[in-house]
């Protein structure tokens, strides 16, 4: 077969809906991209959804459809991801959680869920916890992760991921740590349940007297008292996309959870400081290394994401995700000056979508494009989720997007002879 | 996750093709339709199959795939909706009918499968073989429906669903009542043939010298002188709606399947007499009671059902369909009146088609729409199959319909973080 290079464009978050501030138009719609428009008239476009119709998604399932899996079989919470990105090797039977260190007061009520946006220091406080010994012989491994986020490993025999953690929750102010209970009527749920209250309760003894948090007092900071847990999970093997099809592919992004999805799928992963995943993200930089890894390292795929749009989406603030759309419309003209659309496919697409007024991700479906060379074009001309209803991808899901591009690239194996 | 209203209006069997009568346009597009047509344009429109293209579903199935279930695994019969519908409480291995009292000569051939449309007296014919006990120990019960129908459970040890039932159908006139026989190697299901025919000969005895019948005898009427059973099928557990979502939801609806239905999702069921379940039905009524269902009584999700549509496709009467039509765009103007879009998504939906000139139900994908607030709009501004195959629902699923509409209102859980 025929291979040819492709490069996959996600902006987190960007299905939008029709919004009163952008004069009933969607973020993607009001913003003024040339690029896009340009790409979207060399080839078919559609809204397509991440799973099914009105599933909802979080970015973490979204990636791993968007990269071609089935979640429904491949994902077990979010914890064995977390623990996967700071390079923790899971061994079965382990249960990863994601954590946050939090500001709780005498009474465990969660004064702020994140310590004051704590960033210095989480790495000495993750080893201090690092290593302890459970009652029941169990081994706890704790490594910090970006800002106030641990992952959090149980090693030890018979546990299981069916507990109820002691995360409350954002929805509620002043609610209490939750005091961990077993989801299922097994020994194994309920040791587990039992292992991480004695975890969170010797641990808040270990960050109390910690000298980081002493420092933290001192400056009138609130202090990292409390290691806060949900997304428990276990080991999980599924098949890298790199094996699968025996393509050579990389991802460029500053988030670091999608950069533990992509590596999970066998992807290298590049970063870089510059790369914030947030507003002030280096777009400019991004596109340049993405040229790099296409025209030096010769990727055959190569998957670029955007964090900030999503952000603008959970504020509510669709002027800023507007503008983000155009700073990263700016970017795809970088690129496109840097590339051959016939020897190098483009899709563009998003892990959900985000409405600023619904403030949440929700199961809409999200604006896509694939666009190079020989792709089929079916006419529409304006980027945006209205024109794109028209649209010759019209409702297909984000596995078929993938499928769309293994087979563009010439990566597919055919089924029968 | 914020949450709105959501009102769905499902006319029965409203699904059509082009007719003749009708200058080649169906039902739907030649009734004059501005409510419809101001909700088109503030949404997303296409046709949607009940369950996968060319399957043709029964009411039950279609409402069942409407409210979101896998009828292929929920769906075990009509008979347990009919028993359901009639108040009684299945136990697991109990194996229910639905049935008719008929009207059958000494030779068994079915001389009227409604016993001349039998309304009165059925409850005490009902009465009279209710308790019966069979030669194996097997206990029937029997409690009239509506008009000429009843629902039949047998109680008995290691019956089976799988036979072939009494009822030899509508295609023949002059057909004999079927004698019961197995459809699978199976003791149970030899057994339950061999019950079903002892009650159907019993019962006619019973039937033959009731004071019920020998009244109509006497009238000239046809004596109701047998139950002819179909539709058999076991107890099946499946969550409610309610249960699974979280949300409140209510039905409205004359016709005593569709509630029976709606009741098993958890729904709350609301009739009126003046609710027929045919032509002469309280439109204006219905609409009335589902806007205080929504403003008073803050149901989250409140279906209204209008069943005549299907009956004119079954009775081959376009005319009468598109007139049944345009009652139900007047019933939609009553309704928008009261409604604020900004805070009630409105879909509009049909249970199946039932085109005229076909006479029955058929695998036709259904007009179906999704208005409101917020929602996307495809730029579809006319009601009818034929402008609705533009619209971006086009070739979804109810199931996918049913999931837009929990993800519209708020009600769906986050798949991963």
């Amino acid at each position: 077969m025929r291979k040819k290079q492709g490069l996959l464009v996600i902006l987190d978050g960007l299905g939008d809906r029709p919004n009163p501030e952008l004069h009933g138009k969607t973020p993607l719609e009001s913003a003024v991209t040339p690029n896009f428009d340009f790409l979207v008239s060399k080839g078919m476009c559609g809204n397509v959804y991440p799973m099914t119709p009105g599933v909802r998604v979080g970015t973490d399932v979204g990636h791993l459809q968007i990269f071609g899996y089935d979640s429904n079989k491949v994902y077990t919470g979010r914890g064995p991801l977390e623990a996967f990105s700071a390079g923790m090797i899971l061994q079965q039977g382990d249960i990863a959680f994601r954590g946050n260190f939090g500001t709780v007061d005498e009474n465990l009520v969660v004064v702020d869920r994140r310590a004051g946006r704590i960033r210095e220091g989480t790495g000495e406080l993750a080893q201090a916890l690092h290593g302890m010994v459970l009652e029941d012989g169990t081994v706890v491994q704790v490594r910090a992760l970006t800002e106030h986020r641990v992952a959090v490993v149980f090693q030890g025999s018979a546990l299981s991921d069916r507990i109820v953690c002691t995360d409350p929750g954002t929805a509620e102010e002043g609610a209490k740590l939750v005091v961990p209970s077993p989801l299922e009527d097994s020994a194994a749920s309920r040791r587990t349940a039992a292992n991480l209250w004695e975890f969170t309760k010797k641990a808040q003894r270990i960050l109390e007297r910690h000298p980081v948090n002493a420092k933290r007092k001192a400056e009138g900071l609130l202090p990292a008292n409390t290691v806060i847990t949900r997304g428990p999970g276990m080991k999980q093997d599924f098949p890298t996309v790199t094996e699968q099809y025996g393509l050579k592919a990389a991802c460029v992004a500053g988030d670091t959870t999608v950069g533990g999805i992509a590596r999970l799928a066998g992807m290298d992963y590049y970063t870089k400081d510059s790369f914030t995943g947030s507003f002030d993200t280096d777009l400019s930089g991004k596109a340049d290394l993405v040229l790099k890894l296409l025209k030096e390292d010769r990727y055959d795929w190569v998957v670029l994401h955007v964090k900030a749009t999503d952000l603008a989406g959970h504020d509510n603030l669709p002027l800023m995700k507007k503008e983000m759309v155009e700073k990263a419309d700016a970017m795809m003209g970088r690129l496109l000056q840097g590339l051959d659309l016939n020897q190098c496919y483009i899709t563009f697409t998003a892990d959900h979508s985000t409405p600023c007024e619904a403030r949440d991700h929700t199961g809409d479906a999200v604006p896509t494009f694939i666009a190079g060379g020989d792709v089929r074009k079916d006419g529409i001309k304006e980027t945006g989720e209205t024109p794109f209803m028209a649209g010759s991808l019209q409702n297909l899901t984000a596995n078929d997007i993938f499928m769309l591009q293994m087979d563009l690239l010439g990566f597919t194996e055919k089924v029968g002879a």
